[in-house]
């Protein structure tokens, strides 16, 4: 069976200052096999995620090297696991995963870390084993709550300006704005929030050491500058169209809620947009023309995934439940006094002078009942009397 | 008391060829006192409503010249309903109005009438006591299934396009179109109907003798050439605000949908569209750019009244249940043969060979388990196999 150095030395060799000051021999193991473990799966991977969960890293590492049954998985599961693992399991890959992170000056964030965004573990089995980061790790404590504003990469006007609008407010009003760094809407978001100088966090298919696409290079220092970039996968990892997928349920399950800006009708964006309804966080969408293919997805979103249609930033903070929305429409059933002004309203003229019982009989109502109304309506300087009864009055100006 | 003639050779005098041939003096009296009722009342009095649904017209009629109680109203709703009618009793009013229909060319459908459309009845005690129809009376019986089309009268070059559209592919599939006769999507939707040769139906506030606006007097007269032009007031009543109002939930009740094209905030579509979710018929909403005031109210739609989003005529089909709907987006949970294709795609290369081992350790999977996959894709010409492993093939041309 293949070997693997788990001792405390090989922890402190290979993290060096990945290891917290003061870690003790247990906690410094258990950091090398989490980032041992992050190097040998593919994200979302459940049968490791459930080994880590119930035995630790460095317990779970052991299971896999060994194969030694556990009451943890299924003995075909573990198999089949083993299959999938120990191809990847070298030191010379972790070194290359573990220099790459220190030349970008990537950190480390375990399940085990005050840091840690317990918001991801509604993943259950599927959540990430660690987060590389580069930025400030104590902003992963800031994103509650917070909004993934995501979208088309080919967006078109419309949808770069709308997503620049929402993302500047929502981060000028301090809600963290959270996207995948890619071009279009995500760009736009992260700029938005960047200029009205709020948190923005950016969430990464690939490592962490490479900004994808290679022309946000700058975009990708500047967010790391005053937010966060982030990624489960090692440093040096290219971004495969899995990890993709994989990193659009980390975007979903970090935010309250996932708003989709524009999207093609098979977009990677209703893919996050599914995560967030899986995990029940809120879901919006903003329409956009019928006729154009670029809202043909978020226009999916509002039909099949029931995502509340999403007009403003007031929308957004609405959906999360920070602002109360508009009163709801008035009720078109019964009678109110504003019906009965209406037909009042109808029966008068602004050029001829109607007494009360000819208002009354144009408007199809009893007498007394209008002359409550002509009087507010007198009061409001809406009508004006006259010795030959009523007639409105003549707009000013 | 007033005195109102009520005889069968009153009614048959004024009526004339309102009367259908072979009806006997009941039946004309009937006839007559619907007529004098419609010239009593604003639109949807449900005081009259229940009179008339519950004695009879000529019954209720008396009633309301005589005062005599009665089980069916309350003394109190009686004396206030009597007070707003008696005011318009007068025989020459009723002559004028029936006047200006015969100049009009406009028959008269009542509820007894074989081509009442029954769907009306759904308004209850605020349904119309009568229609008055320019046109072929026997489109009445045509409109179920139909759909109404409506919108702002100062609709966008987006909002006329998506009016015409719609109208087009409905009408030109069957499915009569009805709308307001207004300007904007209202006339954009009847235009389009009339284009494809399919049957429209406009629906107004005033009198059917005179177009509103007036710059739609040929459009109306061809809408009354191939369709119908109807109104429950009588001829040469003028539109007033409460009547548009109630013509809403005419054009709400005599259809299966209705479906908002644009609409301003406070846009009288929203009344339209109040009726047809009071009346749980089915509503949809066609969204537009968030940054259109004139989807403010469609948008407003989907939010607060559950309004379906509609981007094709196939969406309006399928909210009236004549079109199945796509299949719902393939659920995000679980793992599928999809998504382990995805991860071994991820894993070749277009330039290099790799061994399947290879291939495996990069995909994250079991050699075992890649094997099937990798031999799918060779059939589909997806990969390639050479003497060194595997790659992605060329995309052809």
């Amino acid at each position: 069976m293949t070997r693997f150095d788990l001792s405390p030395q090989a922890a402190r060799r290979m993290l060096g200052p990945l290891i917290p000051a003061g870690a003790d021999d247990d906690a410094a193991v258990e950091r090398y096999a989490t980032v041992v473990w992050c190097h040998l799966v593919e994200p979302g991977d459940s049968v490791a995620g459930r080994l880590v969960a119930h035995l630790g890293p460095a317990g779970a590492l052991r299971i896999a090297v060994t194969g030694e049954p556990t009451a943890v998985v299924d003995e075909r599961e573990l198999s089949a696991g083993r299959r999938r693992w120990l191809p990847r399991l070298a030191v010379g890959a972790v070194a290359d995963g573990l220099r790459n992170a220190a030349r970008a000056g990537a950190v480390l964030v375990t399940r085990s870390d005050p840091e840690w965004p317990g918001q991801l573990d509604d993943l259950g089995a599927h959540a990430p084993i660690c987060l590389w980061v580069r930025g400030s790790v104590a902003h992963l404590q800031a994103l509650q709550p917070s909004v993934a504003i995501v979208g088309a990469r080919a967006a078109t006007s419309y949808g770069d300006h709308v997503a620049l609008e929402l993302a500047a407010d929502l981060a000028g009003s301090g809600i963290p704005v959270v996207s995948g760094g890619a071009y279009g809407v995500d760009g736009a978001a992260h700029r938005a929030a960047l200029a009205v100088g709020g948190l923005t966090v950016a969430l990464l298919a690939g490592g962490v050491d490479r900004a994808y696409p290679a022309g946000h290079t700058d975009l990708m220092a500047q967010i790391a500058a005053t937010g966060a970039v982030l990624s489960e996968v090692p440093c040096g990892s290219t971004p495969t169209k899995w990890r993709f997928l994989q990193r659009n349920r980390l975007i979903a399950a970090l935010t309250d809620a996932t708003v989709v800006v524009e999207a093609g009708w098979r977009s990677g964006s209703l893919n996050t947009a599914g995560h967030a309804a899986a995990l029940s966080r809120h879901l919006g969408a903003v329409p956009g023309p019928i006729t154009s293919a670029a809202s043909a997805g978020t226009h999916r979103l509002l039909r099949e995934y029931g995502a509340q249609c999403i007009t403003s930033a007031a929308d957004i903070r609405e959906l999360i439940g920070l602002e109360v929305g508009a009163p709801a429409m008035r009720s078109t059933d019964g009678r109110s006094r504003t019906d009965d002004t209406t037909r009042v309203r109808d029966a008068l003229s602004t050029r001829s002078w109607r007494e009360t019982a000819d208002v009354a009989r144009r408007a199809g109502m009893a007498a007394e009942d209008i002359e409550t109304i002509l009087g507010l309506l007198h009061l409001e300087g809406a009508v004006v009397r006259g010795p030959a009864g009523w007639r409105m009055a003549l707009p000013a100006g």
